[in-house]
């Protein structure tokens, strides 16, 4: 099996010299373009575009042509990143080690640089749908997935539960929206391309295996946050703990977590099973699975 | 000619059906759509709607086609206006006699309704493009008028010059962009969405006309912002002018200001001509024009 890290890395290639490229030269004195370039080239290990990646290898698609989609991931991503941390929403100060983007640039800036990592990233995909209008399909459900139905959702539900317990049911719809929607996208974004291509059968191997890789990330960032904390301050009772907030851990006890973990892990090998059956070469995706229930922070 | 008024009501109850079912049905109760929904429908003059409605009249368009990017063209403005809005860029508490979006909902809400609503925009073209792959470059030119090229490049600009005065060169690129930009995908995207039924000649007529509107409508716009004070407060010193804001007031003079406002409706009234030339009945068109010039606030 290929080793993680190197797949990492050539997704990370791959998609860094199309983001450092996202705004014109002529744009590059611009005070916003600048504390976009900031947020966008922080260092981040591009998740989402190497699930566009594996996603586009195991399918057999041009990766060329799903670039630009995989930017435009990355660079909602990043916008939600930065709206996010903003003393009105989380008020994170660091990000990655770095000072975050308002703390950097303001919080004018920082609230604008969003806005245009947003309409850039709708600008790139709509730009390419005009090249080529059979990725129309893509484009909206890109849009769909980021927006009020998706991402934008789930930051809605977690703003509105702030200090609240919340029923597992809800954590469930949150997660599906918050992390799970743009992680669904990046898998699902080179089926949509290229749908003719496919069969329903495969979108819907696909939409599961998104479904369980998304669940299974969000699970593990709540077994890391108390992890972290048992080792780093000695104690058992995690960030999330402490600020009430209602995590796979605080709703599940942290065996329930584990199993739940466990059992999605499983899931996402099945329907990877599936998908192998189906005649496509699953042999670069694997590693992705062992990294999601794995990875480090 | 038409009563502006009546073309006002008429765009207002073409567009505002639309908006009002924005999301649907099952969101109603989420607070970042109420909040997106409370700001949507605030009771703005729908000006980029009614310069959609208009100018599909005089293309002779389609306006049920239309109707969608209009709206989208709403939801980008009113998202602008929510963010523009917040205490780290303008800080307004006001907004036609209302709270601010903020001020109802906080700001955390509130920069995600801004967001929700870029999302929604982008949604609800791509769902069209989907529907329709020949408006694909409609969709990529509203990206682009919103974005840093656009709108976003204009707010940018706007805070990078807060309290400094700007060169005119500068205070053109300014308006044309931050406010210029949408005025203009509203005049332009019913030619863009039917673009192989006309000329490239009525491009740039239709461009030129939407410069000259987008320009006036920015000078007015600082002219009354003096006048008023001059009514109010009974001296000739307007709010623009205390905050040492550079506009075409303060850079041109109050007559100059006036000359050039002139100078751009006389424009405007002469591309009209030369698109009546063409065999278009501008008829319904000409009205907005005499609008812009005198407009009240």
């Amino acid at each position: 099996m290929e080793d993680i890290n190197s797949l990492i890395n050539e997704a990370c290639d791959w998609v860094e010299e199309r983001l450092e490229n996202a705004f014109d030269e002529e744009l590059k004195d611009d005070i916003t373009v600048q504390a976009c370039m900031y947020s966008l080239m922080a260092g981040g290990k591009r998740i989402r575009p190497l699930l566009c990646y594996l996603s586009s290898d195991m399918l057999g698609v041009s990766k060329d042509e799903v670039l630009p989609f995989a930017a435009a991931l990355e660079m909602i991503h990043t916008y939600s990143l930065i709206h996010d941390d903003l003393p009105a929403m989380d008020n994170d100060d660091l990000r990655r080690g770095k000072p975050t983007c308002h703390k950097r640039f303001g919080e004018g800036i920082a609230v604008l640089a969003g806005d245009c990592l947003l309409n850039r990233a709708f600008e790139t995909v709509t730009c390419e749908v005009a090249r080529n209008p059979s990725y129309a399909r893509a484009a909206k459900e890109l849009a769909s997935l980021s927006g009020i139905n998706g991402m934008v959702g789930g930051q809605s539900i977690d703003l509105a539960s702030e200090n609240k317990s919340i029923s597992i049911d809800r954590l469930y719809e949150l997660q599906r929206k918050k992390t799970g929607a743009l992680l669904k996208a990046a898998v699902m974004l080179p089926y949509y391309m290229f749908e003719t291509r496919f069969s329903d059968e495969l979108a819907l191997e696909l939409s599961e295996i998104s479904n369980c890789l998304g669940l299974s990330f969000q699970i593990k960032d709540d077994i890391l946050d108390l992890e972290s904390d048992v080792k780093t301050l000695g104690k058992s009772t995690g960030k999330d703990e402490r600020d009430h907030k209602s995590t796979f851990v605080t709703l599940l006890g942290i065996e329930g977590a584990r199993e739940e973990l466990k059992h999605n892990i499983e899931l996402c090998y099945t329907h990877l099973d599936n998908i192998r059956d189906m005649g496509y070469d699953v042999s670069r995706f694997e590693p992705v699975i062992a990294f999601f229930a794995g990875r480090d922070h």
